[in-house]
C-alpha cells in the first residue's frame, strides 16, 4: 500500500533559541511526505506558487514521492513565519501569508484515487472533505486538524470525524475538540464522534493511542538537544501511516510499532531546522532509535 | 529491608474544581510512609504538635507503620493550604504554617538506626543531612526536595547529592537545579553531582529514570477522573522504596518494576482528597494497575 497525503507545502521563516532561518521548505505535507517516504511509496496533494524553488520540488521527486498532485498555481507560496522560546513546546506565530493556499481546491490525479492510506493533514476540514470524497475505497483515512477549525468550522470537522478511522491531534486540541480537561475522557468523547482511533500527541511527552478498549502509550525520544519543533506532529504522523502502509496489517500490534516509528521520524525531524536532518535519516538510525525506545520502555511487571 | 521515612506530617486543607476539604491528614512522610507500608515495615521519622487527631496515628499504626518517630512537640501540627484549578498540575498554595515543623531537630530512636533503604523526603536539606549521619549503614539512601531549597540552601542541598544514592524531583526542579532547559542535559548534569540514579517525575505525564547509561521512562496511569493531585510524588516515592527494599535488591530491572509500583501507588493518591483512597489498596487492585501499565506500554519492536 501507498500512503495520500495532503496538507501544506510551505515556506518557513523560524527562530529558535539556537538559530533562525528564512523561507526554507516546511509544511505539514511536506514533513508528512518525507517521513513516509522510507517506507512506502507517497502521492502528496498540495498547491505551491509560481516561486516555489525547483530544487524543492527535484528533491521530493528524489525521495520517491510522487509530486502530480503538487500543483502550482499562479502567485505565492503559502508562508509561514513563527518563533520559540527555551521551553520549545509551543510555537509563536508571527505571521502567514496563505497567499496560494487560500483557493486551494485539490482536483486528485487518477493515479491517485485508488490510494489505499490517506492523510489529511492539517487543513479546513471542507477540504479534507472534498480530497476524501475523490478517493475510492480507502483502508485507512487518518486526519489532523487545529484549534482554528475546531473553533471555526466544527461543523464541517464533525463530519470529518464520521468518515475517518484515525484522528490524530495534540493534547490542546483534543481538550478544545470535547471541551473536557481530562484526556480520558475527551477520548472518549472524541471516539465517540466517529474515528475508530484517537492518537493524542503531546511533544515532548510522547503520544497515547486511545481506540474503545486500549490504550498505547509512548514517550517521546529524549534528545540531548532539541533545535527546532517545527513539523514533529507531522513527522510522526507520516512516519506512523508510511509504517501501517508497508506492514500492509492494521493490527493493535502494527499500530503500537507504527506509533514508535512515528516517534522516531519526530525525533529525527527536530534535530534540525527544516528537513535537513529529517530528509537523511539511514535505515540503521532508524532501527537503532526503535530499539532505543524499546529499551528506553521495556519492563517486566513479573519478577522472572 | 525496611524503610525509613523523614519528612513532613501536615494537615491539608484542599481545594479542587471537584470539592474542598479541611485540616485532613497530609504530608510528604504520611503519603510517602502510607504506599511504602503495602511492601514493607516502615519507620516514619516527623514532629506534630499537640493538636495532632490521635485518630490519624491510630490509623498509622494499624498499617504497620513504625510511629515512635513520630514526635509530639508544644505547639500546632504543620499546617498547609491548597488550591488546584481544572488543569490539576499545579498547586497553588494558599498559606503554609510551619508551626513546630520550624524547630524541627530528628533524634532517630535507636531502633531505626541500622535501616537499610531511607527516604529523605521534601525538608530543609540540613536536617537531610542531619538524619543521614544518624544512620548507620544504609544501602540505599534516596531523595526529595523542591524549589524552595533549590533556590535558597544550594550549598546544603549539593553536599546532600553526594551523599545520597536516588534523587527524585519534579521536571521543573530538576530544570532549576541544573540551570538547564533541556531535560537530558539537565540529568546528565545532576548525576554528575553525586546520585548514581535521578528520577523526574512529570506529573500527569509520568516519570524518568536515568542513571549513567540508561534511561526508563513510565508514563502515568491515565485516569478518568483525578481528585486532587496531593501527596502523588510522595506516594509515588513511597511505593517505589517500599517495593526496592521488599525486593532485596537494586537490579535495573527491579528498579524498573519498583518505578511502576511507584507510579501505581501514585494513580491511587490522586484518586480521592487526602489518604482516602491510598488507604485502602487491595493487593488486587495494585496487581491489576501494575498489568494495566504492562498492556499500556508493551509493543515489539520486530516483526514477530
Amino acid at each position: 500500500m501507498g500512503v495520500l497525503i495532503v496538507g501544506s507545502v510551505a515556506l518557513d521563516s523560524v527562530r529558535t533559541p539556537f538559530g533562525e532561518v528564512e523561507e526554507v521548505l516546511g509544511g505539514s505535507a511536506t514533513y508528512g511526505s518525507i517521513a513516509a517516504s522510507y517506507f512506502t511509496d507517497v502521492d502528496l496533494v498540495a498547491v505551491v506558487g509560481e516561486d516555489f524553488p525547483e530544487p524543492h520540488r527535484e528533491f521530493l521527486r528524489r525521495r520517491n514521492i510522487n509530486v502530480d498532485g503538487l500543483v502550482t498555481k499562479p502567485g505565492r507560496t503559502f508562508r509561514w513565519k513563527g518563533e520559540y522560546g527555551f521551553q520549545l513546546n509551543e510555537a509563536k506565530t508571527l505571521r502567514t501569508e496563505l497567499n496560494v493556499l487560500e483557493t486551494f481546491q485539490p482536483t486528485l490525479p487518477a493515479s491517485y484515487r485508488q490510494a489505499e492510506v490517506v492523510f489529511l493533514a492539517n487543513i479546513d476540514p471542507e477540504l479534507q472533505l472534498h480530497v476524501l470524497r475523490q478517493v475510492e475505497r480507502p483502508r485507512l483515512v487518518a486526519a489532523d486538524t487545529m484549534n482554528f477549525w475546531i473553533d471555526g468550522k466544527r461543523e464541517a470537522l464533525l463530519r470529518v470525524l464520521k468518515e475517518i478511522d484515525l484522528l490524530m491531534i495534540n493534547d490542546g486540541e483534543a481538550r478544545s475538540l470535547a471541551k473536557e480537561v481530562n484526556l480520558v475522557k475527551a477520548a472518549q468523547w472524541i471516539l465517540g464522534c466517529g474515528p475508530k482511533g484517537l492518537i493524542i500527541k503531546r511533544g515532548e511527552y510522547g503520544a497515547m493511542m486511545f481506540n474503545a478498549h486500549r490504550v498505547f502509550i509512548a514517550p517521546a525520544y529524549p534528545l540531548e538537544s532539541v533545535f527546532d519543533p517545527t513539523g514533529a506532529g507531522d513527522s510522526f504522523a507520516g512516519g506512523l501511516l508510511g509504517y501501517l502502509a508497508q506492514s500492509d496489517d492494521l493490527s493493535d500490534a502494527t499500530l503500537r510499532r507504527a506509533v514508535i516509528y512515528g516517534s522516531a521520524m519526530a525525533s529525527f525531524a527536530v534535530e534540525a531546522f527544516s528537513v535537513d536532518r529529517l530528509k537523511d535519516v539511514t535505515e540503521e538510525a532508524l532501527q537503532t532509535r526503535v530499539r532505543e525506545f524499546k529499551a528506553m520502555t521495556a519492563f517486566e511487571e513479573i519478577v522472572p
